[in-house]
């Protein structure tokens, strides 16, 4: 068994352009594996089958779902923006999980990684909405996972936080002093954490080494949340 | 500070007839509390803001939301289970949140306390919708606790599991010698927490003796989960 | 069943002039309880059995032991620390266990609760033997307290951090400025947890009302940690 | 980077021929290691230091203390045994940490792993002292790995139950039907983790990769404990 080998697997990553999506994408395929991808935000309800389908038989699926996060103060996070936020984050995981098991049950083999957030694990101000979506999101990894477990399916999500990405930690960010600042007071790795290192760890959970692993969740977030 | 002292207290209970509203009805007036209540399902998205603008001044809003959970396995819960059970366990909680949030902090002074589920915390088995909206209501108290504990508002949950009530563990369970044996095996506490004690609990939680916790999930399941 | 009412009850706080002891004393006292203590560190490996003895029968045990905590760097944090720490904290424990569990076993009931630090559920700097004693506490609790629940013995740990104090928190460090601005920036609750609120929770574990409880921690620390 | 790559890597493994020391020495000299090892139990104050002074300059100091663990109930788990205990899996935790800091952060790089214990994280039976040691290990690492942190000193712990070795599961328990039937109630896997997917996720964790990892605890486990 070879460490984050992932040669000849089949590999969906959904919202490919967003998110974790091009750094998994470059990663994963420079380990060997048979990326597939869509770029869709999965909002029509017959499009995370469509994408499985086309997609199958698939060793892993990753469920990539992103959406930049409203920073909006409990008081005032609308219907609106709840319905945005679950949308697009929580309600595609059921239907591509839904999508996926059929054929991973009958060959009797199948992973399942979820790239949640940690902002689920632990409180952060003017993200109730968001951290409500990503809670969703980790509760659901968990039963789902401790389910199919006897069926040789791995379903784990990765909670991350302060891990370098476009869509939340833009350059003029990066650069800001008093961000690094926020930085070396608030994560105790005193950096964010490399889109690399994410994919990496993302490569390692999607390969046949982590066979036991089942219903876990993974923080990858700088020593911010330790478990 | 007399612990558990409730008296004078205007408090909001919702749904009060299902789940642990009755007993927490009974347990908070006993303890002095001017108990308000509805019973409906909060499904329309006005109704929130209604029932909370009924009973304000509110010193306390118990969120106790409702639904027999569906034990469906993963690969056939539908689009139209989600959605019934997102809309009865996560939609109305933001909106209740929402609706009492002004007039607490106008006063500088309130509590939130959400009646939620240790299922949230660890997996099981067909469970996967309900444990996913479980998960969203445990992360949004997370992070409205944190955000509003400077206005004074300690916004917390108990998350349950293996307690008595009517609409998870009716009679004919209880007296089943099979479910009395999972128990031992399962519960550390080799018996279902009373309705009682778990009111009790929440009691404690919504008198002025728990104004130092914020943001915080108590698991009160038995010892099926620790921490 | 009255929440925290101690009436009557025989409890035996250890260490009872120093930590939370002072106010575990006095507020287990004013809900009716007859509190026995000593003062004495635990250092001797009789002394746990004989003060529990002389406070026989037990209806509760309660571990407050205390030490100020050394703020060390791991690098030079050596073994003269690493054993006085030790036989402070941790060595006294099962022996105050092993001693009281007897009697509780024998009459079919008894509470034992530690009073522990959530420094043993998030690093801390400078403070690396602190928190493995701490951890040694909560783990053991943790295992007591699955084992013994079949007894009708209910083995719980507060794990408190930020609680006002004497021993961590003189009036001297609580009137800095700069002590001030950190707790506001560090801890969600924006203050100390006062004595008496934690004193009144440890009550509430004490009370026949959590008899729910068995193996379990509970935070009680601004929000610092929430599980 | 490569993942799991540890070419050229001076890597010390204690107690090498216990627990997982044979399969670790095994994995990681397949991954490019240099291992260095020892195989006596470090009961002796001196020794710590001088393993790690006979192996320096270390890339990776792996902690992997030994100890059949003691199944004693509560009740009856001595003095002796606990002195026993903390003497094997605690008291060389520091000795061992503070040896190899000064030369890592000199050089400002090094990483330390723990192989440590999920019994730390779920009380179980008939092991206090045990989880009590295994407690002691975990919060040690997290409150060290987040000081080392700024110094480029990455220090975690896999906190392992469940994983095939032959201290805690010899061929004769694992070929006993009733173990098999237990580890499929018990354990969502469903099956021991093998050792060599624990060595694996070990070696991981001591790559290059793994930079990103400051203080956390990894369970590994198949699911008994999640987070």
């Amino acid at each position: 068994m070879k460490p984050c080998d992932l040669a000849h697997k089949r590999i969906l990553i959904t919202q490919a352009d967003s998110f974790m999506g091009p750094m998994l994408c470059r990663t994963f395929a420079d380990l060997g594996a048979k990326v597939f991808t869509d770029n869709r935000p999965l909002l029509d309800p017959e499009l995370p089958a469509q994408i499985v389908r086309a997609a199958e038989p698939l060793d892993v699926l990753v469920v990539n779902l992103a959406l930049a996060a409203p920073f909006t103060p409990a008081i005032s996070a609308d219907d609106e923006e709840w319905q945005q936020v679950f949308s697009h984050l929580v309600d595609p995981l059921p239907r591509l999980v839904r999508a996926a098991l059929p054929s991973m049950i009958q060959r009797g083999a199948g992973k399942i990684l979820l790239m949640g957030s940690a902002a689920a694990l632990r409180g952060m101000k003017r993200a109730s909405t968001y951290s409500a979506a990503r809670g969703a999101q980790l509760a659901y990894i968990q039963a789902a996972g401790i389910e199919l477990a006897p069926h040789n399916i791995q379903i784990n999500a990765i909670a991350q936080n302060f891990v370098d990405n476009p869509t939340y930690f833009p350059m003029e960010i990066q650069s800001n002093p008093a961000f690094r600042e926020r930085l070396k007071r608030e994560v105790p790795l005193g950096r964010l954490v490399s889109a690399s290192e994410d994919a990496l760890f993302a490569a390692y959970l999607c390969s046949d080494a982590a066979d036991c692993f089942v219903g876990q969740v993974f923080p990858i977030c700088g020593g911010w949340v330790t478990r």
